[in-house]
């Protein structure tokens, strides 16, 4: 998908709304824990119920990868479904990958050619060799993380290296990494006032925003701060939709703090 | 498995020697396109030939995620065998997974309950909660990325936070966490001059070393630098020893390969 794909449907829709699928079978209604694939049930009534209120959404392969090769399956079933129903929906493998350049093809492989995702999250800790090989590919993205929207953000990421934050390096210095257009950035919700920074360093960049909501982060802070003329921003909320209700209402439920997002969302895009 | 096993194991065999299990279905040799399951069959052969030499295997996982749900059931065979039959052998799953506290947790279920590997290897850059559930295992361990072997280090590992460089700071920094005792490192062969700095900051801490060979490392150099009283070192090889050969003699041939390396290994144990 291009990004222009993405920016008119978030036209369409007003929304810039992206689900994680973090799918924990613990937290699920326990009616589904009696069908074949209990993850792909799962994801299949949220995504049914909630894809014309989100532009993108975001299985975080930890909590497939837990479940071994069901879990697996589960993963590829779900891609699939959304890459066949919903193409016009923006898919991101939240795996946080990244490693010598000949792995990382390898798993830019993994992600692009055979799971077919749009994007997927790489750290980027062992710097452009080990990115460049997921910016090769034409139309795919690749969402770097920036600044996290965790406690331990602030162990190095906030760090300052020449007077500079870590952060802020990784931004500049991926910028001149070879088909840097692939790239987006991940910035956690929970730290708005970082924002304003950010913009000045990647302006046009799509963000890739968690932390809203189970993790405290504000919607209109981040909007006020990070929003760019094309949006450029996806925001991300999983647990808040996902486990709204774990009777057999679930998926309604879901959809209901969707369009609780997706109005906030829209309200803020209405007033720019 | 405790470190106190993996010393004991070191000294038996006087060798440090780590074999990636990295399996390229390209580079294999074509007879084994035939079975099965070519890249369990491959990995069995190696091993079967390499166990008395190496004291751990390590596989790559983005090698059998490339393969989708196949490669993960080949990554599953390849732990179970070296589990049942190599119960002394040290695992390692090259994972360099890395994500907020919840999710790492699910990640460290997958590779130590699941899987049943006795450490991975995890990325810096979220820092403590992103790692503490790793170490939150009992003789599990944990293999934080330091300084890597690539030319992408260069981008944020070397660069300085208040006049140190990062690498640093994430070694410092990481030997406060939680249960840091279950810590062990990677640092790149191809940075032999690097060790001795590292060594004043985790004198006891394993390191685990790529580079040596393919990469271009000296095991001589990083031997006089980075070796401690328990040897404390795992030096690994993966294309060097797996692709010495692709004819039907492929496993002695790596055979030959680790021979040479754990003939090296002896002699600098010896000497000390």
């Amino acid at each position: 998908m291009t990004t222009n794909d993405l920016i008119s449907e978030i036209r369409k829709k007003k929304s810039f709304l992206c689900i994680g699928l973090d799918v924990d079978l613990n937290k699920i209604p326990k009616h589904l824990l009696e069908e074949e694939d209990p993850i792909f049930s799962f994801n299949k009534a949220i995504i049914d119920e909630t894809h014309h209120l989100a532009v993108a959404y975001k299985p975080n392969t930890a909590f497939y990868e837990a479940y071994g090769i069901n879990g697996w399956k589960s993963l590829q079933k779900t891609i699939e479904y959304l890459n066949e129903n919903y193409p016009e929906i923006f898919t991101i493998a939240d795996a946080k990958r990244g490693d010598i350049g000949n792995t990382s093809s390898m798993y830019a492989h993994a992600f692009f050619n055979d799971l077919g995702f749009d994007s997927v999250t790489v750290a980027p800790y062992m710097g452009k060799d080990s990115v460049e090989p997921f910016l090769a590919f034409d139309d795919k993205h690749t969402i770097l993380l920036a600044l996290t929207s965790n406690e331990g953000a602030f162990d190095f990421q906030t760090k300052k290296i020449d007077s500079e934050e870590v952060y802020k390096t990784v931004l500049k210095t991926s910028k001149n990494w070879t088909n840097a257009e692939n790239l987006m950035y991940v910035v956690g919700a929970t730290k708005a006032e970082h924002f304003s920074e950010i913009r000045k360093i990647v302006p046009d960049s799509f963000l890739l925003v968690p932390g809203v909501g189970a993790q405290g982060g504000s919607l209109a802070e981040v909007c006020k701060y990070g929003m760019n003329k094309n949006v450029g921003l996806l925001v991300n909320s999983s647990r808040g939709i996902l486990y709204a209700s774990n009777k057999a209402n679930f998926a309604k439920a879901a959809q209901n703090e969707a369009v609780k997002l997706q109005q906030e969302m829209q309200k803020i895009m209405d007033a720019i």
